[in-house]
């Protein structure tokens, strides 16, 4: 079967700041015109902390949900940064923690229908506390949660963003 | 702390076919003034089928990332339709599986920073073959794939699904 969809031409619907829009004309593998809608966003950095029992959590109000939920430590990549170093500024940034030892677990396309985004997960390791600097528009806090506690917020629904559910399955299904 | 963030003016940028875009004036938690930009998305379902130490999966070109994927059968929901009938249609139309029962396993939020979409997760059961039936521009590929096979699939970052990674990891979690 064949398969690739061929770019006739690309439109620019909004170049904003978090994200851009195009609506491309392509051609489908039979031949016939099509369009696709497509998010341009430059990706974004998360990491999983696991240390005496508990997971590093933030909660945050996002606006697209109208509602504060939990999520890993995370945040979008600076113009020319090394995915890693985000995963780090980020850390510290928003939880006051510095990481000597970071490893990559997955990059996460995490709605691939319309959206070019890739999520890194990291673990980090060898944890030490420093101080929390948010950027200015940013409102959230950041809490050590047991293990237990976190398993029954995935089995209740509390947790549902996606790079937070993928990093602490993946976590549990490799428990020793 | 006060996480809020207050609708001031919204503003649609572009209403679409599968998305809208809006780039809402909102007021922060500490009064001042700040923009969000949000992708409006309908919502889609998906659906994990393991039977006989295989998973169901479908191959498919994603023009997002010009490349082709693996992923759970999936779609997104038509215009009043409950999400529960969204993943039997699309196991039906894309493998050709019908099935008697399903169960939710999660609500993501597959990237909350900038989309409103919400993808349920079902598990279904009880499956009997009939006949593919895709839609005019979809063109994919279903297989069944050995559960080992699978695993080794998201050890070496073969699938970088969002979705796909919550559901099998959920499903190597909770193995007996």
């Amino acid at each position: 079967m064949e398969f690739e969809e061929r770019t006739s031409k690309i439109n620019y619907i909004y170049k904003g700041k978090i994200l851009s829009l195009r609506r491309d004309d392509i051609t489908l593998p039979d031949g016939k015109d099509a369009v696709r809608e497509i998010v341009e966003h430059s990706g974004g950095s998360t990491v999983l902390c696991v240390k005496d029992g508990k997971v590093l959590l933030v909660k945050q109000f996002r606006y697209a949900y109208k509602e504060v939920i939990w999520e890993l430590p995370a945040g979008k990549l600076n113009a020319g940064e090394d995915p890693k170093e985000t995963a780090l500024r980020e850390l510290e940034e928003e939880c006051g923690i510095k990481a000597s030892r970071i490893e990559k677990l997955f990059d996460v396309y995490p709605t691939p229908g319309y959206t070019n985004e890739i999520i890194r997960i990291y673990r980090a390791y060898d944890l030490v506390e420093t101080n929390v600097h948010l950027d200015e528009d940013e409102f959230l806090l950041s809490e050590w949660v047991e293990i237990d506690r976190v398993k029954d917020m995935i089995k209740n629904g509390e947790i549902k963003d996606g790079k937070t559910l993928i990093a602490l399955l993946y976590f549990f299904a490799n428990e020793k």
